[in-house]
This record gives structure tokens, C-alpha cells and sequence, in this order.
């Protein structure tokens, strides 16, 4: 059976569910930032998806990319260029961060991970996010 | 025309041509790290691919997760976790990374990307990695 690894719900707020994801905004107001976790017991690696659970993540890697450019245009920050990473190095259930950045953002050039300690939404920008990021994964 | 951002020289050898992407090998002997460059005009962004490709570069970069345990196994390194990342904030040309992580790496359990400097491959190392990494590439 499926369970949601605990770490995402210290660090990241629920979304949407998708055709196989679960979606969440990751609680860190400096980037437009989505998480994708696959629904599926006992998954590592891309290669442990079945074809067609890969092909779903494709699509919704790509949602969750419109989703992050929503939220950047919604905070006044629009993205610049889309990151997106699978590690797992730290919580091994896969999952697949799009994280949308920007020249001016605090870890760029380099990647957002393990960079520095996040900066937690307010209540009022984290409903903006939401909002935005929801509606464009509606569209998928 | 399509033409290779010339940082990937100057960081990578080539491995194969696949049927959407260049392959080849990241020049750091730490890690078995395999670099995948569609070979499209203009492309910066996931999203810019046709979703023909989109399903090829899922299919490669599966490919290159195998390519990149063949390396780690032929130089008594088994990979413990495959890490993907399309960043592209320096080096903007799509490209992703497929990166064989263990936990005696020096990175670890960081990003590779930004870490530290590259140990170049010697020429024994390097013929290695690269005849295991183009047999694994070779079953796509």
C-alpha cells in the first residue's frame, strides 16, 4: 500500500492529486516549487515505474512545470528557467522536484538542493501559490 | 541547425548518438555520469520538445540510468542511486544529467551539480567507463 514518506508533509504542503502523483508545493517561498510523488508502493527509481506510469510522470512533470511558472507569475516573479531533479539521496521514495528559478533567486546559478534553509510561506502568499499552482495542474 | 554548446566538449566525451540524444560521458571519474543532449535546434526547456521526443528522452534517460550502473559496475563501484537533473542555468541548451550516486561519494548526499572540481578519467579509466557505458546504451 502507498504511503506518503512523512518528510513531505514536514516540508511541503498537498496540491492536487493527479492521474499518479501527488502534488505539492514545497514550503519554500523563494522558489515556485512543485513535488511529484508517484502513488506507488515501494518505488525507488524511474526504472521501477511501469511504461505507462512513466509516460504519466512525463506529462505531469510537465504540468507541474506550468504549475511553478503560475505561481511565479501570481508572487510577481516570474520563472526563468525550469529546474528539475529526482535525488532521493535523503527520502528515497521517488519524487521529482520542478522548482522554478530565476538570475536573481539565492542559490543561483547552483541547484536549490541542500542550499540553504528554506523561507516558509505566509498564509497569505501560500494561498496565492496554491491557487495558482492548482489551477494549472487542473489543465492536465 | 542543431549544434553542440561547446561547455559539453570541453567537460564530456562522446558516447553514442541515440535516436533523440547525444550521449556522453561527464569527464569525472568520482561518479559514472552520462550527459544526454537532444539533438533539436533551440531547445531550452522540456516543454519545448514535441511529445514524441518527450517519450524518446524518457526512454533515454532510462537507458543512460543502465548505461551509468555499467560504468560503476565495470570500475567496482556499484551505483547505490541513480540522481536526474535538467538544470540548464549555466549551460542553457537542454541537456540532463543521469548521475550513479553512492554514499562514499564525495557529494554525497548533496547535489553533484556546483559541488566541487571534476577528477578527470585516465585513459585506462576511461576506455572502461566508456565500453561499458556504449554496451548498456547499445540494448535501447
Amino acid at each position: 500500500m502507498f504511503a506518503l514518506d512523512p518528510a513531505f508533509a514536514a516540508t511541503s504542503h498537498p496540491l492536487l492529486e493527479l492521474a499518479l502523483c501527488e502534488a505539492r508545493l514545497q514550503d519554500d517561498a523563494r522558489y515556485g516549487w512543485v513535488v511529484l510523488i508517484p502513488r506507488v508502493p515501494a518505488v525507488r527509481e524511474l526504472e521501477d515505474l511501469s511504461a505507462d506510469d512513466q509516460a504519466r510522470l512525463m506529462a505531469e512533470i510537465l504540468a507541474a512545470g506550468r504549475a511553478v511558472r503560475a505561481v511565479g507569475a501570481a508572487l510577481g516573479r516570474p520563472v526563468e528557467k525550469l529546474n528539475i531533479g529526482a535525488l532521493g539521496n535523503v527520502t528515497p521514495q521517488l519524487h521529482v522536484h520542478v522548482v522554478g528559478r530565476r538570475a536573481d533567486d539565492p542559490a543561483w546559478p547552483g541547484p536549490v538542493w541542500g542550499h540553504s534553509a528554506a523561507l516558509p510561506y505566509d498564509a497569505e502568499m501560500l494561498a496565492m501559490a496554491t491557487q495558482a499552482a492548482t489551477g494549472a495542474l487542473r489543465t492536465l
